[in-house]
């Protein structure tokens, strides 16, 4: 989709991701998190978030709750709504990427057109879908906010998993699957996959006149 | 604006605001820059960040003409599509700032009534409203894009300061004159206002047991 108007021109920043990456000394990315309601997405992500930051490393958690309360707060849950939700998150979240965060984004997320539309957004290794699994039985016997049992008796129509199709990621980058561990097996498995692609380091080959000097 | 479901919960960090600011060292907040076209504001606020990074201070800057290239890219120029681009900007302006850096916005915003609306998505102490002056008369002779031309041609209807009004801030928390001074005088004028109001630095008593021990 291009702009409504093409009387925009495009202000790069004067500095460069590598420049904030090596200030931070990590590099950036979204940590995009799908999976079912209950399935441990909110949990996961801000006890990830707690140990990045004890790592000193910059995050942020993005919330399918919480950001319907600013954002998106004039959306529905109609499919339209939903996408249009997840673009702006998507949207949002690269704009926190490109600022140098880790950004950890919770949404349930259901449809594989929308993963990949959010996908899309994002130029090479800045996206990684992260399937968060965990059965419906479980995730329905864990209910904390009582959501299902709303659902079940009608009053959520449209409900991921009751009356809606939850669509299993076809190619996610990791796979965490909550019944099998504990919350710190999982956490750490985060850690490691972090690592793994290189976002909890930067390359500080970068820094070569001066500390925090910006490359442009 | 109430959301418009009440089948969501707010999920707080577990980070607070004060644990951000003492890993980077510094608080945040928004600056948002308002005034014509031309006025400097795009040039201010990319000059200001990168100053702020020499100096260690994670900043990152939305863009009236950047943004619509993705957050807004579905909105025109109407002006309930203004407003509702300020407000998305507004809302992803607090979420950087609740993430912990300094954000400078700038855009022109000519509508008091829209200026207040941002406003009051935030707390105290997070916005602060900068009235980037410079005369209709230079903004049009520096007219660096064409577009005061454009618009006198009348290929630009609704052009803020040609054929719909700019609105004076009333109660500007700073203002810059861009014909007064140079590109320097006015970061100079801007990093002592960030200074004068602690965003440059941080309360450091939060940190008592460990470098980056969350509080929380």
């Amino acid at each position: 989709m291009n702009p409504k108007s093409d009387n925009i021109t495009w202000h790069p920043s004067k500095l460069a991701r590598e420049d904030r990456h090596a200030r931070n000394r990590h590099r950036s990315c979204v940590l995009w998190l799908t999976g079912l309601s209950a399935s441990g997405k909110s949990t996961l992500a801000f006890e990830l978030e707690k140990e990045l930051h004890v790592r000193g490393v910059g995050s942020y958690v993005l919330d399918g709750d919480n950001i319907r309360h600013g954002l998106s707060r004039d959306l529905g849950f109609a499919s339209e709504d939903r996408q249009e939700n997840l673009r702006r998150v998507g949207e949002a979240a690269k704009l926190l990427v490109d600022a140098g965060l880790v950004v950890i984004a919770a949404f349930i997320s259901p449809s594989e057109r929308d993963r990949r539309m959010v996908r899309s957004l994002y130029q090479d290794g800045d996206y990684h879908e992260v399937y968060v699994r965990c059965s419906l039985a479980t995730c329905e016997s864990r209910d904390p906010k009582g959501l299902y049992a709303k659902a079940r008796s009608g009053m959520l129509p449209g409900f991921t998993g009751i009356d809606a199709d939850y669509e299993t990621p076809e190619r996610p980058d990791l796979v965490i699957d909550t019944e099998a561990g504990s919350v710190r097996d999982s956490v750490t498995a985060l850690l490691r996959y972090l690592e793994g692609c290189g976002c909890l380091t930067a390359d500080l080959s970068r820094i070569h006149s001066g500390a925090h000097a910006p490359s442009r």
